[in-house]
């Protein structure tokens, strides 16, 4: 992946420990960030609906000064008048500054990428990747434990099917962290993601012992072809908390629908509320990033 | 209700005839305020559509210099992933200063108030209450008449449904006001809603000749069970307006389907369309006394 | 048409020669314009979904510092509890400062207007005109050509149901051009349309050779009653550009569905997405001529 990840953010492949500390630290300040991006255009450009990510650009967007122009509808519209994403994504571009694109299609951030004269920004793409789900995942590991060496990591859930699993397992690997896997045999974690010294189990069991971050992962219902393959029996309970590190870090990349009971969230180490905000400001610094120090370089 | 009205907006309960003055006061000068909620983000969450409801509180942030986040297609989202009510509040919280909530149920927006880190402002529970319609029906009253004391108003229509009139109705309570109600035995006022001296009738007949605010309802098809239980006979017509006050005031919350024709539209005493543009200047003071009073405050 | 147009954009018919140069004048500029719409509402009251249209109206409006109210779901809210265009239209003026209306019915914009307190622009109505669009398609003649005079106009496809190849004929008629019309036999050109001295052919053939603008438009599928009554022979291809002049222009109102094949986008004779961007320009002009103008001959 040879893209600059500020021309377009396609793929975690794009970023290093250098370009993660350079977002970490813009992500710091980002809550008292000026309105720079007055006068930029964001459109969001949503074939499937997906409120919390399109609500969080929107969001970072408006908090730096920018406009949002929000497209939640598109097979209404032109789409449905034969229209190619290609020319959707070559039109959105003239009234743009940048296009945030959440696609069924696993190819269409690449045929997006390939026409756009503005950067695009991948908000999930079929089976594919969401890197900034990614990175705002370890950005939230960064806030709640201030570093992302020594760490054991355990994800569970749906492995097989959780883009975001594999993408933050493979920026886990920049770092020196322990990584765990657990799921059920039907929904594990592909082979190719897998590294040296991982552990991989088929329940909780013991493995919350040493985790100093616990990512769960909803069972994706909506991307299986069939209902439903297996009944959610990955849910963390009060049990398991009573026996995780005190500094245990619970995470979640929502929405969650029974794999973390509501009991848990008052919990100081339930994260995955704060993870949200993380989230917000981890945005606001790509958006910095893609639409302001460009134009910085520019000048010098 | 012991909730601070300035905390979250559940019920016109909260409210008292200084908090109300306060409020009136502060509307009054809405056309002229300044941007000063530049930064502060609104999210409009409506689990049903209502482009009224949600353009005024639109078109109030805005002129306010604030932003929104629009929501109307909840049904579609996280929602259908099976996220709880509250989980969509606790992130929505996290990107806005202030939620909007429009919801089918009656016990949605105490739920949401028991979890939200920002102020919810109710804008419509199911069978429930709407306070901000029933405040800028108070100040339309206020406008057109200049006092809120000494005054007949004749509420008509769907008396049994209509949320708006059972909040409109607790508010007069607070004023020397008398109530007359016209309707159908089939939708008459609730009891709880009668106090003694009011007046009921099944047809407005005389009791237009001493009425001064005729605030009239539609039938509200969309909450009955059964497809239309009455025709509307229930409408106001030109030999109403006849027998009328000359300085009666006609109301009414909006959408009409036939309650009241068009030729009485160009009636001076038609005030429905004034009614509408009062309550953005309503909606204008109720976001500025919740979002930028506590800041005021808390710098004292 | 005797309406001035910075009242309300209904039609081409309201435009002079002389009222055009100032609005292109304008929109040479609009690149640069500083936020003056501060403060300023446009709704986007579109009963009919068009991205493409509502989201040029979005920027131009963002651009200028305005805000803007997107309703593009109207068939699910007010209008489905019965309420009249003209009603939601009244409503809608009271919160905004202009509107931009999309909608189905031939007689729409006439309606809007006539109960309106503020401008309202045609943004589409039925069979009838999209004056914005074919404003847009003229400057971009004179955006690519650098006059209006002294050239010949080819309007190629759907030319009985296409309201946006009716409104440019109209246009180019205030102007020394020749106009050629190519299309099926059940897709010709209405009579009325027709001007002496205007060529009319079933196939693009030798027409290309001293066209120096061709525009071409799509089979408006969802316009006909019975499922497209021709298959499309009307596109153009690598051997017609071949043919053409060096300095043709070639224009398309987009979306296109195989009139022009992805191939012939790298011609710098492609001006289609171009013609993309001098439409946000144009409408940038006509926004600013329509809300600050008449405050500034306020003043004066």
């Amino acid at each position: 992946m040879g893209l600059d990840w500020r021309k377009s953010i396609v793929s975690v492949d794009q970023f290093t420990p250098e370009s993660i500390a350079e977002i970490f630290q813009l992500a710091d300040k980002a809550p008292h960030a000026p309105k720079v991006l007055a006068g930029k255009i964001l459109t969001n450009l949503f074939y499937e609906p997906s409120t919390r990510t399109s609500s969080s650009f929107h969001a970072a967007m408006s908090k730096l000064g920018g406009d949002v122009i929000p497209i939640n509808e598109v097979h209404y519209s032109s789409v449905s008048k034969g229209e190619t994403l290609e020319d959707t994504v070559r039109t959105l571009a003239c009234y743009s500054d940048v296009i945030v694109l959440r696609h069924g299609s696993d190819d269409a951030t690449e045929r997006a990428v390939s026409v756009s004269e503005v950067p695009i920004i991948n908000a999930g793409n079929g089976r594919g990747e969401h890197p900034t789900q990614a990175l705002l995942d370890l950005y939230s590991i960064y806030c709640e434990h201030g570093r992302l060496d020594n760490l054991t990591v355990t994800l569970m859930g749906d492995l097989k099917n959780g883009r975001t699993v594999h993408s933050l397992s493979k920026l886990l690997r920049m770092y020196d962290c322990k990584v765990q896997f657990v799921s059920p045999a039907s929904l594990s974690i592909p082979k190719k993601y897998l590294h040296p010294g991982d552990r991989v189990y088929n329940e909780l069991g013991d493995a919350i012992t040493n985790t100093d971050v616990l990512y769960i992962t909803r069972i994706q219902e909506e991307r299986f072809f069939r209902p439903m393959e297996v009944d959610i029996s990955y849910m963390v309970t009060s049990s398991d908390m009573g026996r995780a590190k005190s500094d245990m870090v619970l995470l979640h990349p929502l929405p969650r629908v029974g794999e973390i009971p509501e009991e848990i969230d008052s919990d100081p180490r339930a994260a995955y509320f704060r993870q949200v905000k993380y989230g917000l400001y981890l945005r606001m610094a790509l958006l910095l990033e893609i639409l302001i120090l460009p134009e910085m370089l520019d000048r010098t």
